[in-house]
């Protein structure tokens, strides 16, 4: 069985994407996350981050309900978000990360979270990570062969390099490129599937692969 | 006098800042947004884009009421965004180009817009372009030194390298860096003014500088 964990961060405004939740699954609520999962009635695992978005009353809940809670200095070197995935990580060892809540924000934020690929330190596990939203998904690759499966809701597909690419060929496409170099970051946006799943390869580079709803 | 060109591309929601006009300058309306700036009784020097996100009726009232009109096929192989900016630079040579309303809908259109640093025919230009919101406000530069003034409303300041960074150095705020080199994009976000302005510089790379306002 895959094993995944779900990490709601604390963005300001909760995306109505609800989290699938199954058996075996965990629940990581970062900061504000925390309390609003609580909110909802879903179960924490673990509660993380410097807590500074929330009152005290709101945190005292947060410590009472979570499974597990870490408080980390407001003035630390890594973002709340970067400490809950290294966490996750570390605590879970899970095959899927899913996280939540991660755009309509601050753009430092955004960009923090998606550049978190270009950081060794992540170089291992940006392949499970899968930001999840209900109008834009983010999933990672880094050189190799794959198979993309289109996903309900979605219409539009992007590829888009986060760094140079070597040899990208995709299929499955309304626009496929065949043995693409590229020399730097490209963003390929717009295109759409032509049936359930597309396949795509590189050689070389990081990929962001977006699906969005339009 | 500095030369202005504003720029409303056509998100889904159109956010609450108001264009912040003086005599002179020029507005160009990409798609739906030319429609939401007619709309709101501001006049429309270059209506440009594919138009297919506004219905017959809506896409007559911008001829009409446009001073001038551009529409590219909808199959092109660049973003209407990338349409604008390069018709704005080409027809009216502006020191200034804000883009207004790209945050909030699609990510591939919102990264589409970031990576235009990356792309070699903006490159004279991604130093004039400044991507506002009311929460967020994204400028680029190239190497150098520079002064930058705190903007009011805004709380929070990051340095997002878009690409590797060499000896950058900042002053005037709560965690500065001293000839930082930086193997990959770094992004040194939730920094804050400790004075009206900062000063920084360096000498190799493409650095996003984001004042937000929490």
């Amino acid at each position: 069985m895959i094993s995944r964990v779900h990490i709601m961060l604390g963005s300001p405004e909760m995306d109505k994407l609800r989290l699938d939740l199954r058996p075996g699954d965990k629940v990581v609520g970062v900061d504000k996350g925390a309390l609003m999962l609580l909110d909802e009635g879903v179960s924490v695992d673990l509660a993380i981050g410097d807590f500074d978005s929330v009152s005290e009353a709101e945190y005292e809940k947060i410590t009472r309900e979570a499974r597990e809670y870490r408080r980390f200095e407001a003035e630390k070197d890594d973002t709340d978000a970067e400490l809950a995935i290294e966490w996750a990580e570390k605590r879970y060892k899970p095959d899927k990360l899913f996280v939540y809540n991660w755009s309509g924000g601050r753009m430092d934020h955004l960009l923090n979270l998606l550049f978190l690929v270009h950081q060794p330190r992540f170089e291992d596990i940006i392949q499970k990570i899968e930001f999840k939203h209900s109008q834009n998904n983010v999933t990672f690759y880094k050189a190799g062969s794959y198979h993309l499966d289109r996903q309900k809701n979605m219409k539009y597909l992007a590829f888009v390099g986060m760094t140079a690419l070597k040899g990208l060929s995709t299929t499955g496409v309304k626009y496929p490129v065949d043995r693409l170099d590229t020399a730097y970051p490209v963003t390929l946006i717009s295109n759409e599937f032509t049936q359930e799943y597309s396949r795509f390869s590189f050689s070389e580079g990081v990929l962001a692969v977006i699906q969005s709803s339009g």
